[in-house]
């Protein structure tokens, strides 16, 4: 692996199983930043506590972990320093508790973009590419993918490096 | 952004809310050549009708539109010409309605790359890669994700120029 | 296409009807390499026999083909050989036959891992990416993404050359 991270905004894309979280999670601790993970994900179920913890495990406890479903934003602007590395794990999951919120999607993503700029250190946001399947069945499941798709949009512009995550391996899309 | 438009095919393919549109949409506006959306989609519900609406919105005045969900030969040989780009958007809402006209795909596809090479001015094909999530359980749901790969191996083979859309970023995969 | 077929391992990942398995075929064929067909699937019903025999017009004669749906692994060490190209296709129909019989899918993949590096030849796998669409609602559908995503990890760390297939375009991972 020759990717070196960045300050500034870094976006890992990829599907389920990708590989992911772990590259991002080695660009961090190749940094030798602070380092502190910010889950958007809630234990809700056994399936996503056991996640939680894989994730956790392959961390190791040099990480700090700050769990935010909501309030992104606020969780940056309290997290982010000057040689801190945050990692969002992930954008998908907070798409999905924004619209169990009954949250303004736009608003919320504009308020992100527009915070970004003002951050110091280096962010890493990763997310699932969602809209590469067939057309889901059920407007909510369809809407899901417009706000990811969006969101995903918005934050790649943001962002000085992205990535696409295959099977393991990084594709440099931007940067 | 450093694309340009070529003469000839150029093929467009990405997820759902990828920005391939907008891309597409870039490309032929930077090019100063007078343009022509060729919609395949029919407003036939209110959430088609938003979205057709959102993608007119964006592109403004300048672009002349046509709309024809199955002749799509016919609507290419009496659209284009020699400095005019046609955008035809989207194949995947093509293989739709020809599934639902009960055409011959295979004839279709056929028809469409003997055509292409006959026609004047700049081409560009957007659509959909559908092909990338888990296998769906109906029949018609897996004949149109074949139905639609075999269109985009075609129309890629046939085309100069052949991006991949993620994010809103453009990935060269030929020319 | 300026691909060559490497000794070792090549995974070649893509979407349904993306052309992958064509791709891989064509870099067997020009290798001039003794050819070996490796068919995970089995003809259950009328819309795979379909689909394997469409695969055996395509190849031609001149390959020798074995169908092996579980020992994958026991299969490769009776094919390979040192001018033989082995194509296994494909992992995910692997991993769905593993499922079924209720096989440990981590030992499977761990045990394939283990044995690539003391095989002869050239071997090509052909998978499916299915992580890039919504998340499916069935918890099997599930574990079967997440049993795929990791194998294809696995793999694609074990291959010297990875290429992602979209559109019948090759774009190189690895390699």
């Amino acid at each position: 692996m020759t990717q070196v991270l960045e300050r500034g905004v870094t976006f890992v894309l990829g599907g389920a199983r990708s590989g992911k979280s772990a590259f991002a999670e080695g660009l961090i601790e190749a940094s030798g930043m602070d380092a502190t993970y910010l889950a958007t994900g809630r234990a809700l179920d056994d399936e996503m506590s056991e996640r939680i913890a894989l994730h956790r495990a392959r961390r190791g406890s040099s990480w700090s972990t700050v769990e935010e479903p909501l309030d992104l934003v606020e969780a940056l602007q309290r997290t982010c320093a000057a040689n801190r590395a945050v990692l969002v794990d992930c954008l998908t999951l907070w798409v999905t508790n924004l619209m169990m919120a009954e949250r303004d999607l736009a608003a919320e993503t504009a308020k992100l973009v527009a915070t970004l700029p003002l951050l110091k250190g280096a962010i890493m946001f990763v997310s699932n590419e969602v809209g590469l399947g067939i057309v889901p069945e059920n407007r909510m499941a369809r809407d899901f993918r417009d706000h990811a798709g969006r969101l995903h949009q918005a934050v790649a512009n943001a962002a000085a490096t992205v990535y696409f995550v295959a099977a393991g391996l990084p594709l440099k899309m931007k940067g």
